[in-house]
């Protein structure tokens, strides 16, 4: 053990050397190393050699075709952008802040490739397992792939941010720097979760219309040329989306921290006195803190694999849960051991409690009694069920919004505005491990899409459907803390551009009103037409779809006889595509708006009266409230319509075949775009526009 | 004609005597005596002694009971709020406040209640004229019942507020015991929108689904006990309703430019002297407005009776826009008669483009291609056709609230705060005609209804359903006034909150951003959880309904035998009883929300950091936003299924009967709680929560 004098010394070493510009990409490169050997283990896994392979192939296959096309795309970007910002960013910065852009774009890109590519391993030998060795054993390789996506998405946090300090740490504008990292990674996580989104909807849908309802085959059927694409879908949308979207999160909490560590030093807010801390140390705690997350995060994982074997559902909840004490207890230790006040960490606690509850609030509103009602109106028709899926999504918004502000009040209480991002990081700091059960999910679906198109019979699927419905609620907790951080991170975000304007925005003064208030009504329309672009996306990829195996079928009547094998390549080109080009809207209005407003409104205001950054706070400011607010419903009235259909179909208010079962299947749809596709997307939406105009806030 | 000298002295005596004082209740009287006129020469007019008569009467009870049961709790939740504000408000002016607000109680009870009276009598003699006489004399009947609504509402406005300004001109508490009158107002509209949009939608909702789909009855089939309710809904939600709605409206904006002007003065911000007006000119200019505005109204109705032969669409587009365009040149008339800078004019013309425009684009959204694509739509299923409409309703938000922000912008331009507060008038000052067209759609609606349960034939009914055509795009620019003048207003009455609060909310400043953030997050929740409030006791309440018209088929087949009369009075009652219920919930959030917000955090916040009003002013805000953004949605998502129902009737698409009509009743069920429920209940409910919290300002 260390005495006093020991304990002294270590922390002046730390400080001294710049701890995060050391020990933090080091554990980066600990927890990609860790990762890599977890899949490596999984490749060592039977894929059965089968049809069940053959199939994973295409799969995977497919999930490549996409992330190609959609790498390019964002590639174009990305020059685009970074050549904007080596060209027009304030000289002081421009060189590093671009290149910190590109880092963060592969970082990004690296994170969802590596996801995309563990799943489509990990799918299909979980299925093997499932058929071959049982449910133990399955769950144990399903979560290894999920783990393997969350120990990349943080280790890849910490070695990027991690390397940028190593580098940069002299530098005086680090803060900057590291606004290009998240602003790359924020771009490429636009593209992979709205286009991914986009895509696995449009695959959904379509197959599903064709198949079911016209050609009277099975859900999974080899025979629809679709089949594949739908599966694709998951590892492109569920996986590599998410994954990258949490990605930007992560990345973007801690961001945001350290700009506000920054931006109130430069405003001589002196606050750093007030914890005992050296501003130097306030700019490096986010990173010591989510450097001892991944710790945390492993010990989560290796309960997750300790208690796997007696009960599964109870060892996912077990690790969660334990890997979030530990990281709170550590925050403690840690800012006992720095001599900080111990009110940073109960910022932290504050952060994570309240992302505990936004996830129990959620699970109740998409799987407790509000289901059961939207089910039993089901029984009077679609209309009713519709009526009542959107009346629980509204009201599904209230509680996870009140939370959000409480949060915010606490951790604001306990250490000011660097309070609430340090909340954000609370509810982020375990990423490793609630990432890892969120990518679980999409891997035993797959799994089970497998086991239905090879035929493995229903003892199979049984299991592979048993694993999926296992991490649904430690899912939802994982998804409160990721809406609950995306909209921490953002406001800090927000607070941070204010700050960096250096604008007086008093709201009593009309002259500030009145931008505040143009802007607020402009940001609020945001969400929206992104929400309405999303949605004609999928309508219109899906159409597209829907006519392709429309034409397979008609063109090769043997398809559907079982004698030639569908064309699945033209159907996956065919969802790629559309899902790419409608990508430009969205991607345009999210880049576009902050640049558009706070120059325009330079332009059309009075002189000196900083009118493009007073609007653009406005702006901001109204597009947060509206993601939050819409990605809450549209999350939400999609999760409940879509449990309440399994509920049906487990037998309740007449059961399968039933008219309220048709009934449920249209609320089961209706809510397919919005929960995986417009609502995920309004998170990164803001994060989007937020970080856009904290580079640009300089200029303004 | 006047010389200068002559000129000179007429403004003197105006002036000096007060003039709103004596010629604002004049014109109101003046207004209510031709309302009286029309009122009688429509009595005068056969009722056709028939079964239709007989109908009417039905309906006229049904409607008198809704009204007096609502009443009733009216009447509670009025002397308890009065009672509190004679009570807890400040002594300064709290017994006149408290008397006003009664009187706005009562002023709007009386518009309501007058209007749903004409509507019930103007209903059946449309009906026979269109049977009898010809579609000319029809529309001039249905119209003359809509004028006698708008009059109304303008004339009572005018007397009410005449009558305060009379009393009180001297009183230095006049914008006090204004906003008193605005509250009673407000909270009397909440009661008759929400209550009867709810009565309405559960009568319409649970009547079609028995009577079209269980008993295969066709729509208002006399048998059906719930169609005399369904009948009486449409003149207690879309007339009485929106009657009180709109009165709301018309003093809350007049009353918040008042309110503005004083605080302005207050604050010493000395507005008044650049415009080269006195202060109490400035005070006095919305009533010498809307008073203007009452004469150009009744100018638009005498050319809506002028050209009503020739050409019936014509005509309405043509009084609209006519008193709109002789209200804007009497505005810059009585500018330069007063020597008022001419920019208080433009931004009254402002609003009015602004108001025209949201209305167009309105039409757009629920009429044009945007409709045919949802009908399109349907044709792959009820799923794809309610995404395309929930897109089509997103996307409908984001060019009103564009335009709303650059009216805004402009308005303010003009003449800072003050004219956004003269742009709002600019929409409302020719309520009189705009709410006379507004009226007008439901007593042609209801005519058709009594056309067939009297079984008078296709020629009648077809007569009756064209004159609803006719009204509709002019309906759609009365609306677009409707929303974007009830956003300025609340806007305003935001402002002036903030002005009287006298806190400084500077936004770069953390501690205010804090309470201004969790304020804004708690309002932004309101309008979704009062959305899922009314869609809920839509739902409920239509199930009552349902189980009642079951019983009766179920307990007395004479019913659909036609040999036994139906019960029509209990399922009335049953309607009003679940409204009625249901309307407390939305009550108390509308009401409670700024008492709770502001005085609980001045207990929870800092000593004198006045955290109370501060969180109160960004709740206002987010309950704003949301509500404007959810009004438009709902509203428009609503009204675009309505219309793709309709196109597909007209045979598109498959034509009646077809599966896509199928898909299309559902789209329309969908879309009816939002647009005649939840969405309409948004504007009051950010009118009632910023009225309160203006009453509130005083104490916190």
């Amino acid at each position: 053990m260390l005495n006093r004098a020991g304990i002294t010394k270590v922390r002046f070493f730390l400080l001294n050397k710049q701890m995060p510009a050391i020990l933090t990409p080091l554990f980066g490169v600990i927890g990609l190393a860790l990762a890599a050997a977890i899949f490596l283990s999984i490749k060592k896994q039977s894929a059965g050699g089968g049809k069940a392979e053959k199939i994973s192939v295409q799969i995977q296959k497919g999930a490549m075709v996409f992330m190609t096309r959609e790498f390019k795309l964002i590639a174009l970007f990305a020059i685009a952008l970074g050549a904007a910002l080596f060209l027009f960013q304030k000289p002081e910065y421009r060189g590093p802040q671009s290149v910190a852009f590109f880092m963060g774009c592969l970082a990004s890109s690296a994170a969802g490739y590596i996801g995309m590519k563990t799943a489509t391993l990990a799918n299909v030998r979980t299925c093997i397992a499932a058929n071959e060795t049982g449910a133990a054993r399955a769950l144990k390789i399903a979560f290894s792939g999920g783990a393997v996506m969350g120990l990349t998405v943080a280790a890849m946090g910490l070695l990027g941010l991690g390397t940028l300090f190593a580098i940069y740490a002299e530098n005086k504008y680090l803060p900057e720097i590291l606004e290009g990292f998240a602003m790359g990674a924020s771009l490429v996580a636009l593209f992979y979760r709205v286009g991914g989104g986009i895509f696995t909807k449009a695959a959904d849908v379509g197959t599903d219309l064709v198949g079911k309802v016209e050609a009277g085959i099975p859900e999974d059927d080899p025979r629809n040329p679709g089949v594949i694409a739908d599966n694709v879908g998951d590892n492109v949308g569920d996986v590599a989306g998410m994954g990258s979207d949490i990605f930007e999160s992560y990345c973007g909490a801690q961001i945001a921290t350290i700009a506000i560590a920054s931006a109130s030093a430069a405003a001589g807010v002196g606050y750093a006195a007030t914890v005992g801390a050296s501003e130097t140390l306030l700019l490096q705690l986010p990173l010591i803190l989510t450097t001892v997350g991944i710790v945390c995060s492993v010990l989560g994982i290796l309960m997750v694999n300790l208690f796997a074997n007696k009960d599964p559902a109870k060892s996912l909840r077990i690790g969660t849960i334990g890997a979030a004490a530990l990281f709170i207890i550590a925050s403690y230790g840690i800012t006992s051991f720095f001599n900080l006040s111990s009110n940073l960490a109960t910022a932290v606690l504050c952060g994570a409690v309240g992302g505990v509850l936004i996830g129990l609030i959620t699970e109740h509103y998409t799987g407790g009694k509000p289901v059961r009602t939207i089910a039993t109106q089901g029984e009077t028709g679609v209309a009713t069920l519709v009526i009542c899926g959107l009346s629980v999504g509204l009201q599904s918004v209230v509680l996870p919004i009140l939370t959000i502000a409480a949060t915010l009040y606490g951790a604001y209480e306990c250490a000011e505005l660097y309070g609430v991002g340090l909340a954000a990081i609370g509810m982020l700091g375990t990423v490793g491990i609630t990432m890892a059960i969120d990518a679980y999910g999409p891997i035993a679906d797959n799994a089970g899409g497998i086991a239905e198109m090879a035929e493995m019979g229903d003892e199979t699927r049984e299991i592979t459907d048993s694993l999926d419905v296992v991490g649904n609620t430690t899912a939802a907790i994982g998804k409160g803390f990721a809406i609950g951080a995306a909209g921490l991170a953002a406001l800090a975000l927000i607070t941070a551009f204010i700050q960096k304007t250096g604008i007086s925005l008093d709201l009593a003064s009309p002259d500030s009103l009145r931008y505040f208030f143009v802007g607020l009504l402009i940001g609020g329309a945001v969400p929206f037409f992104n929400g309405s672009l999303t949605m004609d996306a999928v309508g219109k990829a899906a159409g597209s779809m829907i006519e392709e195996i429309r034409r397979q079928f008609r063109e090769e009547p043997g398809i559907l006889e079982g004698t030639v094998e569908p064309d699945s390549d033209r159907c996956i080109d065919i969802a790629t595509k559309a899902a790419t080009r409608s990508m430009v809207g969205p991607a345009l209005l999210a880049v576009g708006t902050p640049i558009v407003v706070g120059f325009g409104f330079n332009f059309i205001g009075a002189e000196g009266a900083q009118a493009g950054a007073k609007t653009l706070a406005g702006c901001l400011i109204g597009a947060l409230l509206g993601c939050v607010l819409l990605a809450l419903f549209m999350s939400n009235a999609g999760g409940a319509w879509d449990n309440a259909k399994k509920h049906v179909e487990d037998g309740h208010n007449g059961g399968k075949g039933s008219e309220t079962h048709a009934a449920s299947v249209v609320g089961d749809t209706v809510g397919d775009p919005l929960k995986d596709t417009s609502g995920p997307s309004m998170n990164i939406l803001i994060n989007v526009m937020a970080i856009v105009s904290l580079v640009i806030a300089g200029l303004l």
